[in-house]
């Protein structure tokens, strides 16, 4: 009892866990979660129901069991297995996915057709379990209109779809592989397949914490954007004045327009420089100067606000996490 | 009432809010505007007038509804319209600056004069609702000569002025439209309306916290600065002596002055390296990565400051916000 | 007493040893390390048979305080003396390595076969000193079970392992000092020596914080790895597409496949900016705008964790070190 | 009083000054002086001289009050003109070393011997202030012994000496002013004159600041010196091996010795890029990443550090400065 009034207390007296030793904080990490599940089981509302039907229906119970094995990667050994081969089929097409872009793949793909074809083979292995997983999750769902809802799996849809698409447009197209090598819309349709990485964000927390930070940081997002944006028409704009517009004839041609000098500035303000385009004269050198250091304050000041964010839930999804496997565990013995 | 003594019990403590638990920030936030909302109907001083004249006659209270309205873009619905307009004004007049200077719109304004006075009538349009804007508000104001003391007032007549100022020389010198093109200072006038943008501050919380952190750092500005310039006069001299000074012959021409030097030194401390000038010799580029590693200390060191000071007035601003638009919610339903 | 009582108290309310006043930290520091002295003669456990048996055998004794000597570089004189001249090798073998792949160098060498020879001598002395220090210290260890798992200990044996090898092949493969010299295997065996460079970790605190951050930060490094690999596979897909798959005629070669765009990113996210490679279209470059600013948010978000573990794990290591030191001066005063 | 036993507090809660609310911060910061004030006029010691001493003997108030104008810049009026004089100079004497190296300029002074001169006596003013400067607070220091060791002092006395050598050695050789350019010796002497710049820091609190900061910090600065060299001498050998030693003919020239691998390793943990050099081999881009990364969070790590002492030197330094400006003006009210 005690951990939760000294996370009370915590939570009074305005502290992170952040600020606690490090042996501490985690030895109050493994109690939180140990009273989180105790007293889980005891609440009413989202977890009673589930215990409750446990009781009452097998079936259920196997339903309510199977959807934590498909949606919490740490709730039981099936579930890590069925995480870990879905890591493994999205680590192989991404390499499949790369390999197809190398110079001497193409090369030996065009003189070898089977290297073509079973790379084609692998990929619809994949694209079939993405496919069979989505539909088994839609199913055994609980709610089916709050999981078409869920981010998570509108981008497994849209990260799907691309490939029957381009499927169906080889199959009405015919069998003409140069034409349709040649066709831009394949290409993209093909390139979409990256978003499967995507799915990764189901079996690593850390993903997930990035997830749950840029929507809970949505308007520090915003006013990063508009701290980028302000600066970069402000100095993109004297800068192609500085170093194109005082003197046409002996000016900096790569500063001729405003688009162009917003390049230079983003990449000047971020630190990147990589050297294409740089200010020749001495008034845009010292503007360059000021650019740079007011970028690199302008950038640290949001960021500060999105990492605080981060640390929070970070921790939120710990204790989750940690929570469900414990709270299987516990009904395992019972 | 106990929000109230948590704060002081906070600040006695010198407890940041950047340190509470995310939830209970947010909590605390909400219940912070409240009390204050409460508190500022009953507080003498600067709110007294406003809630005793809105009694004593109605042209008073439309008077200080406007004020709001143009003021505080989240008090009502009209000044949030009244926000989106000019924030659309500002992006529109933005564009057309930048397309302006592209190489493309330049030769096809010369072969299509209406593409060109199709621009010039954009231009017009928003520099006519920017004049109004600045004089609706200058009217409704309470304390003129507060008024034009304000920065962002300041800024605005600063942005308005060399339009006018461009049209009043067009007109003198005629319709010359080449020699007009040619004038470095008509260039220079056009370029000025870049600073439009940080209208945009009225509108958007970020910028006013940037805006009041610069005016509250200002010392800590000059601090770095300071460093800034020192580890540039040192740095710079170095490297021009052991990359030039040692060696007339056999030197490294980028390095021939010391004001060629700075440009290296602030583009190595920031890290930013563009790579048009590097050293090559053994003692330049121990000096070199001295330089880079102090110039990644030494501007830590003062945007830790700033950055404190920025969290402080992100939180009273949004507090502040957050009274306007509820004093406002609430004088509506009474 | 007071001083441990406080230290519960901020563990307690969660406060770090970084938050404490300078002066007033360092004061603490001192008196933890005087009263972990003083409960340390007392305890049970690990510290007990030491002081048991130093009554019992002056053999004993001495093993216990030779091995103090060797693993505790701050405990006396001699310890200290031994760690020097370990530094002193081990700096000097550095420089050889390096000097004997200057341009210069090897055409001295080539010329000259003494200075071969010296520098040959050179590392058989260090060499040899590395191997003597290795087998005194496991023969002095308490117990070879553990020692041989240290990590230290196996980081010392893959360093000097090398050594050997690669003068077995010099002494099986004859003379032939040119076919040793174009030897692949030979010049990585010789490079292997670079990790003796990680003995150092034994008199440094700052490694050896180091190391034990990593260790124990294991979770978060996973995560910032894990954040770098889904960041390049999507940008580098997204790259690639954009600056060669939409245009393969008027295309950025450098863009040719996804493996070379993934150099681009990690270049381009870590805001290094070599400019090897960087986009030229209007698409590409928005794209790399948006790549390196969240290249800057994700690298900093993970590295805070690291760093919150890195103050603590620093804080223990200066309490152990000085402790180490204390317990055995006050065993000599005795 | 109750600030004090509010700052004890702090100091026992294990607060720093930087957590606590910014407006409060400053009111404490206020506070804090006056009681220093109040208190330093009571303590015995090193402060109780100075007030007996001015009862006794006008001249000795007079040596104070003296002293006190030339190392307190905040103490009075005179000394602020002392100071800002002080800070012209040094301004300006680092403006015509500036312009003494720009090729325009060189090429006037060429033509046109007055120019020449007329820096010269700039120069010769200069120094001449500097060195009436250091011989008065000489003079009226009240330990020579410690001003001596003072290290602002001996720094002044550097800065300083170099102008006598060279004019020494001009007079020496003649007035063959064409070897007198082209001599080593003579432009290294002339260089030293940037140190003048440090004078600055007598001025500026953030210099000061910077100084304690570093001489705090030393055990810190060791740490981030062997962190950069152990992963300089780690990451360059390897890239060394990858780049150039695998296969000695399709190899990176950039690459062929470690020494010239360092500079590559440095500009590239440090994120600055130039550009000069970079791997080609795909092994080496890989090393290349983890290096990048690597020098990022170990840079990270001991700035931290750094950045906690820096912000507890600014606190006491500012309240040190406040004291001094604040006890000169009760006295000047008694």
């Amino acid at each position: 009892m005690c951990e939760l009034s000294f996370y009370n207390e915590m939570i009074y007296w305005g502290l992170e866990g952040a600020h606690l030793e490090y042996c501490c904080q985690r030895r109050l990490d493994d109690r939180m979660s140990d009273t989180y599940t105790f007293y889980s089981a005891d609440e009413p509302g989202r977890e009673e129901p589930r215990a409750g039907g446990a009781e009452a229906a097998p079936s259920r119970r196997w339903l309510e069991r199977m959807r934590l094995t498909f949606e919490e990667p740490t709730s039981s050994l099936a579930a890590q297995i069925l995480a870990s081969v879905s890591v493994v089929f999205v680590i192989v097409s991404m390499v499949v996915l790369c390999a197809s872009t190398l110079p001497d793949w193409r090369a030996a793909a065009a003189d070898n057709r089977s290297l073509d074809d079973r790379s084609r083979i692998i990929e619809a292995i994949c694209i079939g379990w993405f496919t069979a997983e989505c539909i088994v999750r839609f199913i055994i769902s609980k709610n089916k209109c709050e999981f078409v809802k869920r981010p998570l799996n509108i981008i497994d849809l849209l990260a799907i779809t691309p490939y029957y698409i381009s499927v169906l447009m080889t199959v009405f197209t015919g069998e003409n592989s140069q034409l349709q090598r040649a066709g831009v819309t394949l290409r993209v349709l093909r390139m979409m397949r990256i978003f499967w990485v995507i799915k990764l964000a189901r079996h690593f927390i850390g993903l997930q914490t990035l997830g749950l930070t840029l929507k809970r940081c949505y308007r520090e997002m915003v006013m990063l954007l508009v701290f980028i944006c302000v600066a970069m028409a402000i100095f993109s704009a004297l800068s192609q004045l500085l170093e194109h517009g005082l003197d046409l004839e002996a000016s900096n041609k790569d500063f001729a327009s405003i688009p162009a000098a917003c390049w230079w500035v983003i990449i000047s303000m971020t630190t990147v420089g990589y050297g294409d385009m740089y200010p020749i004269t001495m008034p845009g050198r010292i503007l360059g100067g000021v650019c740079v250091v007011s970028g690199i304050v302008l950038l640290a000041l949001p960021i500060t606000f999105i990492y605080h964010s981060f640390v929070q839930c970070y921790h939120e999804l710990k204790f989750r996490s940690a929570r469900y496997s414990r709270s299987l565990s516990t009904e395992f013995l019972n």
